[in-house]
């Protein structure tokens, strides 16, 4: 809990003498003094009042904007309205999730969850680490029609359709076992990159010993091919391109001037693998011994020239630019980054890119034109151990701000300005950019201000400010610790996000929202306004996987069981208040498979469907159709009914499935 | 979105001119007149103001209520502040969730989730329907120590213990099929109730017919008995009531002056089973036939004595009172009320019972000391097919209050008023109680106000509303459509809880909460302050399923790999910022038994434990011990990963799984 803090009883005084002398001007104050009243007698000081009413959304408004957040292990994304820090509405991705339906039954998921576990894996997956949201752009912008996500553990890549907000894809990207390096939408989302964290062997069996990891583990920055229509990656026009065994981190698109490139950083150039119990260091000792690591500068047009004319290997059904190749053909340079960096990010103009290295109390800012110029003056500083040529720092670096401890993640304003996390602070920096950015070049790359938060911050994010349209109204932090700042209700703690409004005079966090559903790592911030593709409903008797009608959609009146051989085909309708048909008799060793129409044209009339003792629950959206399966292992009389609250006798939305012996 | 509003500028004149006056006395206004100004630029009325200064809780303060809010079928319990309603925790009770690794491999969840599935369910489950929360009481109060939450779909019920937090126990409950009759404990927890809401056969292999429902099938009470040490429920020790085969609803336990009883209320007393295609009226027809259904009248505490006397058949571990036996010693009476009823809650004073007949629009309050009177006086009106005797409706009804349409759940204030939910009219309704609840004779019984609310209400939840310390402090209201508040983001729409200050001089709405996460059903409010177990880290070496020191416990030192057989166990040790051993050696085909002990012991410490590849995801809490175990299928070099953000070398946080071939 905070410390005790002063109240400015001079709020009440305000409102209260102030409502005395315009009672009789205005005719009845109730309402104005409330204010101040209010806020003293429920012990606000006038900041927090401010704050109360800076954040609050009334009934019924909408936000202006909304957060896309990852959950971190929990697998899911969250959307959050902003500035109300409301919980609108989570998004299952990796993990099943029962409310929706999504891997408890319902065909479409399973199909997603199945595909979404290829053979790469040890065994079929029920979770992922969401970690890094990237909403689909055009020219820069953010377009409102797919954001996507990829899964930190287990190397793979989820696409949610903003038409329905459900998820339609999970790619098992092949030649990486993780996948961390900040997923990004290319300026028109001609590609979404994911790049590996740790890299794996390159062995056919996907062993190799720790003591060959110099010469068999490999990174890979892949560059997923999007079709435009349906937002789906497409693996076959899909290109990666191999990288030394470092350990890849975030990652950042180029956009404008700086459009065709990629830029990545990486940790443990060291190459260290820990192994403490065998006399090693550990990693996080080993992997911090260099002065600088290597931002990856990856000319991804280039690459995409150089994959067409096939100068690639084909592994595991994706083309491969090799190392060798990526450095022949001037594909891939590296930029020396201070110590053990974190985040890169490309300010709204492109022109800069800013790095935290989490051991160093500098933002890097790093020169596109700088960068363009070096590589095409080859004024390089020797070559890493794998042949990569190294920009020289000096020729590179536009500015250094010394900004606190533990730099991390920049976002922008779109006014010059920027704003770094600060780990070991628990602090926001907001320094300049350079001219390139509108800054006067006496301000230029300068400390503006600093503001503490609470605590840990990780990642934060800016209105739209990851695109070329950022526009500085508010800011969030992602803290990933809150020790005191809710009640104690158990040993596994909520996270932090706080609200920061860039439009006040001064920095200051606004209000707190508590994450205590997982760990969310990034968010991007979009306009409500763009989510023009949302639906409410779907046409009845549509496929929600391909939003195409249905080849088992019952409308009304065409209810009906078909047994053909072991299967028993019910096609069934939803509508308030009843299923149709109402009583399923099948017999024990059936297999059983439904198909469910809710015939609903009204939004938000949403049935549920579930059947005690046989793990199915379906949700039915309006004009949803959904098709489930199992076996009828065991006899008796269940009473499936609507799981979602629909109307008056909603409870009577019931029926009975038959299981005879 | 709601109507455009007036917005009253009026607001922000006050706030300037009583600034300009009070300048001069009080040096310096910024932050008073801020209030008005800041109002007025956003738009808010000042409703709307007031309600965002009345709801807001300042970053780093703590809210005065915790409201436990069953997730519907997502399977969780969701943890929200009051009046902030801010979702602080969400703990998965019958889903796996990956977050908190609860079903994603660790040792102390698997064995809560597979005891929770016996051989009553078809199949192994993965998800339950979460509707009545209970919150463990001594004398009446909440005493903070266990929630217990049922599985409206499978016949389960779930307790979480309020030390961690983390669910305890699932009980799969003998001869019912679902669960869903209010889970209520009684005033010093020795049972927690729960009853069957669609009945089921009783006959052996679980099937019969539907022709046979009045013989064949009935509804179950059960009395679980409750461990107070652990809060476990104890099959051997609890009891069941068998009922005739209607659907039996909401339930709550009686205190205080009705002490010892319960009620449940039923619908369907006509029996009706459906089967539109076989030419029969659908359910919600067939079950809306009679004016009157049953309030079931169970005294448990003479229950309780037969019980103990053996008056039981042992059916399937549980001892039951056959519904003769029920009927003959005096423990089942039914009381008539009116059309479908939904909800029955009792009043602080344990002296009215509310009943909302869902197709009837008053409100029928049933006085205990009448009650107790009739049945003492034989005073029936005859009895129901099965021999239960009816009291007469005239005999035990202290009043009724026309309130509107679509009434189901009531909650008080313990100031003589109760609150009713009208999902019809989607509005709440206020009424006074009679004079046994402190209010004056002419004043009984009557409407007081009724207020709107968006949209289609079904639940309702005051603070502390169901305990005898309801302090009339806020209400909140559980709607099911929210329609248009909230932008739309896909085919599936939040709920909504809107936010109600009792303390204001008139009902208001005046926060929204979307619920976009599952559906909550129902919640109970309790004061934080009550919630005294709480704890922030375990005892190092702690297993959370027994809170012992476990077994496997590995303190900093006493790391270290053993192989017995096929089976590797890797006694490990996380702490910032390493694990111990960091590289793990094994050989494809082996078994992989990792006891991993979080050595920290400082609060939010968590840390995470993922494996690429092997579906294996935990949480660990500080000094928490998880063991997880796993064939090593597949060969390769894996790197495992703390998952949870923990300190600023948290992504050297990393070790290698090395399974050879």
């Amino acid at each position: 809990m905070k410390n005790p803090k002063v109240l400015v009883a001079i709020v009440a005084i305000v409102a209260l003498v102030g409502g005395a002398i315009l009672g009789r001007l205005a005719g009845g104050l109730g309402g104005a003094a409330s204010l101040g009243e209010i806020a003293e007698a429920r012990g606000l000081t006038v900041e927090e009042a401010e704050g109360a009413l800076s954040s609050f959304i009334a009934p019924g408004d909408y936000d202006p904007y909304i957060m896309f957040a990852s959950g971190g292990h929990s697998g899911n994304l969250h959307l959050v309205g902003v500035p109300s820090m409301r919980l609108l509405k989570t998004i299952p991705v990796f993990t099943p999730e029962s409310w929706s339906g999504y891997g408890q039954g319902a065909d479409w998921s399973e199909t997603i969850l199945d595909e979404g576990s290829s053979d790469k894996q040890a065994t079929e997956l029920a979770w992922g680490d969401t970690h890094h949201p990237a909403l689909s752009e055009t020219g820069g912008e953010y377009d409102g029609r797919f954001v996507y996500i990829n899964d930190r553990a287990n190397g793979r890549l989820g696409m949610v359709d903003l038409r329905d907000f459900k998820t339609k894809q999970i790619l098992d990207i092949p030649n990486m076992q993780t996948s961390h390096g900040g997923v990004f939408a290319t300026p028109d989302t001609d590609y979404v990159h994911v790049s590996s964290m740790t890299p794996m062997p390159t062995t056919e069996d996907g062993f190799a010993e720790l003591e060959d990891y110099e010469e068999s583990f490999r990174g890979m920055s892949t560059f997923v091919a999007i079709d435009p229509a349906t937002g789906r990656g497409d693996l076959g026009k899909s290109f990666q391109i191999e990288l030394p065994p470092y350990t890849q981190d975030l990652a950042d698109a180029g956009k404008l001037v700086s459009d065709g490139y990629a830029f990545i950083n990486s940790y443990n150039s060291e190459m260290a693998v820990g192994g403490v119990m065998e006399g090693n260091d550990p990693i996080e000792v080993g992997a911090s011994q260099k002065d600088f690591d290597f931002l990856h500068i990856i000319d991804w047009k280039k690459a995409e020239s150089v994959a067409a004319a096939g100068k690639t290997e084909m592994r595991n059904g994706v083309r491969v630019i090799t190392l060798d190749t990526a450095i022949a053909e001037g594909i891939l340079h590296f930029a020396p980054e201070p110590r053990s960096p974190h985040g890169v990010d490309v300010d709204p103009t492109g022109n800069y890119i800013s790095v935290g290295g989490k051991l160093d109390p500098n933002v890097t800012i790093y020169d596109i034109e700088l960068i363009k110029q070096a590589i095409a003056e080859k004024d390089f500083d020797g070559t890493d151990p794998y042949g990569v040529p190294i920009l020289k720092f000096e020729s590179v670096v536009a500015g250094q701000v010394e900004v606190g401890l533990g730099p991390l993640h920049t976002q922008y304003d779109g006014k010059g300005n920027g704003f770094i996390s600060l780990f070991l602070d628990s602090a926001i920096s907001k320094f300049t950019l350079g001219p390139k950015a509108g800054v006067a070049e006496e301000d230029a790359f300068k400390l503006v201000e600093k503001i503490p938060v609470n605590y840990n911050i990780g990642h934060l994010a800016a209105t739209e400010g990851d695109t070329v349209a950022a526009d500085g109204r508010y800011l969030v932090a992602l803290n990933k610790w809150s020790i005191d700042r809710f009640p104690v209700l158990g040993t596994l703690k909520p996270q932090n996000f706080q609200l920061i409004d860039l439009e006040a005079d001064k920095l200051r966090v606004i209000a707190d929202m508590p994450i205590g559903f997982g760990e969310p790592h990034y968010t991007q911030i979009i306009k409500t306004e763009r989510l023009v593709n949302a639906i409410e409903v779907y046409e009845v008797g549509t496929d929600p996987l391909t939003f195409e009608h249905s080849e088992v959609a019952t409308h009304a009146g065409e209810a009906r069981v078909e047994t053909i051989g072991n299967d028993v085909h019910v096609y069934m309708t939803a509508m308030r208040s009843h299923f149709t048909p109402d009583v399923v008799r099948v017999k024990k060793g059936q297999r059983v498979l439904m198909h469910i129409t809710n015939i609903e044209e009204t939004p938000d009339a949403t049935h549920g469907f579930g059947i005690p003792g046989y793990n199915v629950e379906l949700s039915l959206d309006p004009g949803e159709v959904v098709t489930v399966e199992f076996d009828a292992t065991k006899t008796g009389a269940f009473a499936f009914y609507c799981t979602e609250f629909c109307s008056a006798l909603h409870l009577e939305m019931q029926g009975w499935l038959l299981v005879e012996p």
